[in-house]
């Protein structure tokens, strides 16, 4: 992984602690959201297994080392940096809340411990990699929730902000809560289930409809999916109903899916043809599938593409990366941002996740609880000490059974499609002791 | 270039085509973008660097196809056709608008032909590269044009939909006309100018923001760049004002820009450092950049990241790549979609962009024009025969002069803020009598 995937900045700052001797002091930043986005009150964390990946492989090659000594903004840096750089790797401390778990305004998503150039040269990488997969996650898990038990499939890549977007968005969908992808390269690398038939460009392709829709089924058989808009929805289900068994369905890609559903069930219907499916899909999100759910719109799966990859109703999560803690030759500092809009709470730490409610603690706190209360579950946990992997990351699958089952533990109100509840959020005393303090000796 | 990025209905297809005895057949696609953004009535198209060196490397590995044979979607297909996928490769023409020109609704950006098998796969990877960067470039373009020779710097890596996504935000913002990115990656693979000094962990890790802005000057001199909102933005221009040349001068990253920008100058100029320049960041895009010129603000430089690089305003571009001609063994097919929201015209294009109107026309038209008038522009250039590189693809720096040039060439009207003019488009006769010939023998 090329360290030079960062900002300027990191790079800068990196060689201005190294100057000023500070590089190698112990820095604790914490990656969190700062404002969640409109209709939502939690995220599901994703991406920790492509953060871990960079961070187990981050480093500088001689080439890019040598751009980095043409640039202005090192002409005053010291050969002794440079080296610093040619011998980087991530040597820190990594605590993450699980793939699939869900976190609330101002609760930190992960921690990084680190020697202070190396937590601050790693910080575009994660916020670009966890952030964009937790964006895709919870929209996933809005969309999975809305569509009551139909199946979802994600297959968004082709509008996905860049290929890479697009198979990350599959691993982000499926952990969501979607029964698989259509994009090949994220079914082969997270073994995701891949789904898939035809396009309108199959149909085209043949002399006519029928022809095209008789080959699909020679190929697939009970897999077989009829897209059946090409020309007209009406008739290319007469057309695919009339070649009957084997296939799956049709899948309506445009018009009012409400009508075109309860017309195409019908003639699949008088065409014997009661178990064959129905897809819907053109630019469908939580906000129509609700619609068409709560109409009873015969359809039996969504696919789901474009609004899902780019979480076209809020496509920003803001993601922030905070200096919490730095351990300094003189003793360590709680640090923490006071200006009006973007206050931040100082020093690492813990979020303990009770039956109904969270209480975000300072990291070191040993909090004594009720005997007869269940023990709370401690969110934030580690996942590599000292750039060695001390933790089984689970795969795609493991976490998205994770997720659904955490969701569900959420009260429905907080789960509503708009409009959502805040969920009861409590800090420790001492967490709020330690802000008080950081206030004071900030200026 | 891993063949797999696509979507499984690509390798479905040509599975099928290949059974049929039709994935030989040439086939020419053509991609454009079926409804333009809001506040939109152009794109600039951008990524044609990207979907070229994919083009130039696709193919299959021997363990990708193993994964393709474990799916049931190909059971029933046979061994030739893995043969057939193992020797992959892009083997046909690409002609396209050049980086950096306006496209206006409907028109294609990029017209491929190919045997069918080739020209379907390698669909779902240009839509995502070329469609997110001609987002980003559009978006951008806006942003410069409200900034009215302000410097706009891109930083917008952290919040992009992915690590490679960051990458071509910036690549695509720069060809916008922004000035450089903070990414410094792309700085280095795509000579684009990179920006930064320090963030506010650099004022965090020291004991106070004097001491931090000092150790600041040490490293950069007279590129040093304040950001004085840690703790309170006047306060830290005073500070900074204190320290004196050499800077390049503050960043305000957050509270009321206009306010703040007004009394951190007085600040600077009472300091003597008139010459100091105040740069604005913060969740800033073209809506918010016009308010702060319009008022007057006096601010030298915007830092533009989230809005940019995901787009936020309109952060879906519907690319789209429809079959428009097919060579079978009994004849050529033109072909388009009729469904009433998707109507498409058939047949391979040309765009000819004449001073005040573009005109479509089928690709093979002889156009004859009055002997007095200018020669119109042909917008689609060969880019690539028979799988070979046939142009010089201008490097990112060469597309952002030509995409300058281009938009100050485009009507007032239509490169409004909110509610642009649509720009006249014209359709060949000879185009419109191919389209109502396939419409008829469309059935």
């Amino acid at each position: 992984m090329n360290g030079l995937l960062t900002d300027l900045y990191e790079l800068t700052m990196s060689a201005g602690y190294f100057e000023a001797d500070k590089s190698e002091e112990r820095a604790t930043f914490e990656l969190s959201i700062r404002k969640l986005p409109p209709n939502r009150n939690f995220v599901i964390a994703a991406g920790l297994a492509q953060a871990v990946e960079y961070l187990l492989a981050v480093g500088f090659a001689g080439e890019d080392i040598d751009y980095l000594r043409t640039l202005p903004q090192f002409s005053r840096v010291s050969k002794a940096f440079f080296e610093r750089l040619r011998a980087f790797r991530f040597t820190g401390d990594l605590f993450a809340a699980p793939e699939g778990t869900p976190i609330f305004s101002g609760e930190p998503i992960l921690t990084v411990r680190a020697p202070l150039i190396e937590a601050q040269v790693v910080e575009t990488y994660l916020l670009a990699t966890i952030g964009y997969q937790s964006l895709v996650t919870t929209k996933a898990a809005r969309i999975v929730e809305t569509a009551r038990g139909r199946g979802v499939i994600e297959f968004g890549t082709r509008r996905a902000h860049s290929p890479e977007a697009g198979l990350l968005a599959a691993r982000a969908a499926y952990i969501g809560g979607c029964l698989g992808t259509s994009n090949t390269l994220a079914g082969r690398r997270f073994g995701i289930p891949v789904y898939g038939t035809a396009a309108h460009s199959w149909v085209l392709a043949f002399p006519n409809e029928t022809e095209a829709f008789a080959q699909l089924q020679k190929l697939l058989g009970e897999a077989a999916t009829y897209v059946v808009d090409t020309y007209d929805s009406l008739e290319g289900t007469r057309r695919a109903a009339a070649l009957g068994k084997p296939l799956w369905g049709i899948r309506l890609d445009s018009g009012d899916l409400l009508e075109l559903s309860r017309a195409t069930r019908l003639i699949l219907d008088e065409a014997g043809l009661t178990e064959a499916h129905i897809m819907a899909s053109g630019d469908l999100d939580e906000y129509k599938i609700r619609r068409l759910v709560e109409a009873g719109a015969p359809i039996d799966a969504f696919g789901v593409g474009t609004e899902l990859v780019t979480s076209a109703d809020a496509p920003v999560l803001p993601v922030v990366y905070k200096l919490v803690e730095l351990e300094t030759r003189t003793g360590r500092k709680y640090t923490a941002k006071f200006s009006e809009e973007k206050v931040t709470l100082p020093g690492a730490k813990q979020i303990y996740r009770f039956a109904d409610y969270d209480e975000i603690t300072c990291a070191w706190e040993c909090r004594q609880y009720e005997p007869e209360a269940q023990a709370p579950q401690a969110i934030l946990q580690p996942v590599l000490v000292n750039g060695q992997l001390v933790a089984e990351l689970p795969d795609a699958a493991s976490a998205r059974s994770y997720a659904a089952k955490a969701i569900s533990r959420l009260p429905e109100s907080c789960r509503r499609l708009v409009d959502p509840e805040a969920y009861p959020i409590r800090y420790s005393d001492q967490l709020l002791a330690l802000a008080e303090q950081a206030r004071k000796s900030a200026y």
